[in-house]
């Protein structure tokens, strides 16, 4: 079978077509109404959530980073699902409140929250994860202005970074938090301001593949949580050690050994309960929950051989899947794993180019991959697209409708 | 004064304020009811067509390629200030007839055409350029089923390519347009279906700072037009000769010579006169007209001294400005011109980082530039914004408010 070999079979084939929340390709399409979409299976999400678990000291909990995926019935999933959302924006807030979960169970972390977005967090009652002494002083405007007393975190950039990671967002000079040697004295001036203090949350990078960069990480944080805590002027209540989690996408990554990292952390907590006994711990999550069990499905409308090269013109494109293109992040531009959903294996394997319908040589979803037997009509589907997918892409990009949305 | 040196003095600066259409920046904002918002100038728009009216033979005509800009006043005012419209979807289609363009003079270019968008396009009455024979089989399909006899030009992929260009997109394979080596079948295939062949769009690259270059690339295209004339059904009616004028963007980018290209063009143009007798000769350009014409602008949320590093950190980002960030097109990323605009120049230079108010490390505006004099509350513009900003932007990411866009 030709299959991409770096993704494990995530999606089940049956008559070789991919089947997604239990319907095939072919009917989730026609049910849609057509393509191009985005389709999210909750059971692969609900196995995900119930995998950490598993793997994790019980006492862990858990929270989705709503930036990662924010579609509204994906985040009301979730809600009953894991204990806690961490968000990035008013908006999210709004999605985040139409939900079953408690404000109190909810952060609001971003290096550049407006007056307005503060003021929305205090009314909510949802815990503001602080980035500046700045920021500290006018919240405790806003929130004494209204009566309130909100709960804040102080949000570290630590003095490590995360190891081979994705994107690294703490170690040295950073937009993000506060530098933890300047805690102590925001800690001293948090004392006299309106704010109830509950801890730290503490982000050292994300996607990370190595179980070994993430448990120094971890055993970083809770470090650098023990030195800090002593300036502190009441006990950590919060403890958010970060994420960090990733997930395959190119040939050669290697799936996170989430045991080893559990098996650790484990090893870690009996400390942490000693030295922090009123504290919650929480890993916050956004990706690793939500980005496998997401595809992008586009149709085939051209197919053209160009001096000897095979392309596949779908109605898709990089306006709905900038990261497919190598436009979100990536240095060098490697290939999403992808396939032809409702014609999975072929008997003669022959490449092609895909690209989506923009006039730019920039659309392209996937750079001679082995799904040249795909024909006019079939379905090109994205994997791994569950995560900074379509809200991650610039979908007024030449005027095109925007996809379609399905949890299945 | 300390000006972003590789920018020509594209906007005056009065009393310390950058000037938009003649308000100040202050007072712009102020209009508007705050940051962050796009700003194009309509008067730079129309200076820089007359320059190019200017520069080129009397008969050539001007296409504006709306993908660059699409909001609406704006493509309202270039209705009026080119003789033709050049569009890359249904989307587009709608805003352009809008206008007072006639529908002759708008054609629609795009690798992959819905039959509802092919629809569409033979129902307004515009110029689809076909860009292989599939799509020519389906036009032809549509346009008879509705009794209409679609005007069409061919769009070639070149058996060259514009040298020095930012984005190729002619020349080896590609999944733009029909190989030139295969335009003859294809034309024999034209003459039986019920389609007005008109002629050729020949469009080789984009975003090229040499005007040799350009110069080989029009010759080139003439060349190939006259070859491939041999085959056409009817004498050759329009010839897009694309158009691939760049703007500087970086350090050391040098500006476009208009004169060199215009004179050059004036010498092959007898010859093409001779040859076409009754063609119409157009430049289509999207960015040459109205990228330089914009600017973003956003205010400066907090200021932030890490580890020895100053970081402005403000209300705009990479969700509205995804080019600035360096996460379109570009490998190696490299600034956008940028300045404060309420406070140009200043007695101290000294460097900051400036970042958007996005949880992500790629959210970076400006990196390491000569603005670390700004406060909170001051105004950061990112100039060369007026082609590829909002609408190349992933204004979802992350549920922030979409900024605001004023023709001025």
């Amino acid at each position: 079978m030709n299959l991409p070999v770096h993704v494990p079979h995530l999606f089940p084939v049956c008559e070789n077509q991919l089947r997604i929340g239990g319907q095939s390709l072919t009917e989730l399409s026609k049910r849609i109404g057509g393509t191009p979409f985005y389709a999210y299976d909750s059971g692969m999400i609900g196995r995900r959530v119930a995998e950490l678990r598993q793997a994790m000291p019980a006492d862990i909990h858990l929270h989705y980073a709503i930036k990662a995926n924010p579609m509204p019935a994906l985040v009301g999933l979730m809600a009953g699902l894991v204990d806690g959302f961490d968000l990035a924006s008013a908006g999210e807030l709004r999605v985040a409140l139409e939900t079953a979960m408690p404000p109190a169970r909810i952060s609001f972390t971003g290096p550049g929250k407006g007056d307005d977005e503060l003021r929305a967090a205090a009314n909510a009652g949802i815990v503001v994860n602080l980035e500046s002494e700045q920021e500290m002083q006018r919240l405790a405007r806003i929130a004494a202005a209204s009566g309130l007393r909100t709960k804040v975190l102080l949000r570290i950039n630590p003095d490590f970074e995360l190891k081979s990671s994705g994107m690294k967002m703490g170690g040295g000079p950073k937009p993000f938090g506060v530098d933890a040697e300047r805690v102590p004295a925001m800690l001293t001036r948090l004392r006299e301001l309106p704010l109830e203090f509950l801890g730290f949350h503490i982000f050292s990078g994300s996607q990370s593949l190595k179980a070994e960069a993430i448990k120094e990480a971890q055993r970083s944080t809770l470090d650098l949580a023990r030195r800090l805590a002593r300036h502190a002027p009441t006990p950590i209540r919060l403890l958010n050690l970060g994420g960090g989690f990733g997930i395959p996408y190119f040939p050669g990554d290697q799936r996170l050994d989430l045991s080893a990292i559990g098996e650790h952390l484990a090893s870690l907590m009996p400390a942490a309960r000693r030295d922090f006994p009123e504290a919650e711990f929480v890993i916050e999550l956004g990706r690793y929950l939500v980005g496998e069990a997401g595809v992008y499905v586009s149709r085939v409308l051209d197919r053209k051989v160009s001096r000897g090269q095979v392309f596949l013109i779908t109605d898709g494109g990089l306006h709905q899947h900038l990261a497919a293109s190598g436009n979100f992040g990536q240095v060098l531009r490697k290939n999403y794993p992808l396939l032809v959903g409702n014609r999975v294996a072929c008997d003669a394997v022959c490449n092609a180019t895909v690209v989506g319908r923009l006039c730019t040589p920039l659309d392209v979803l996937g750079d001679n991959m082995p799904v040249g037997h795909a024909q006019i009509g079939d379905l090109i589907v994205v994997l791994q697209s569950g995560a900074y997918g379509l809200t991650a892409s610039p979908t007024a990009f030449l005027g095109h409708p925007a996809p379609a949305e399905v949890l299945v």
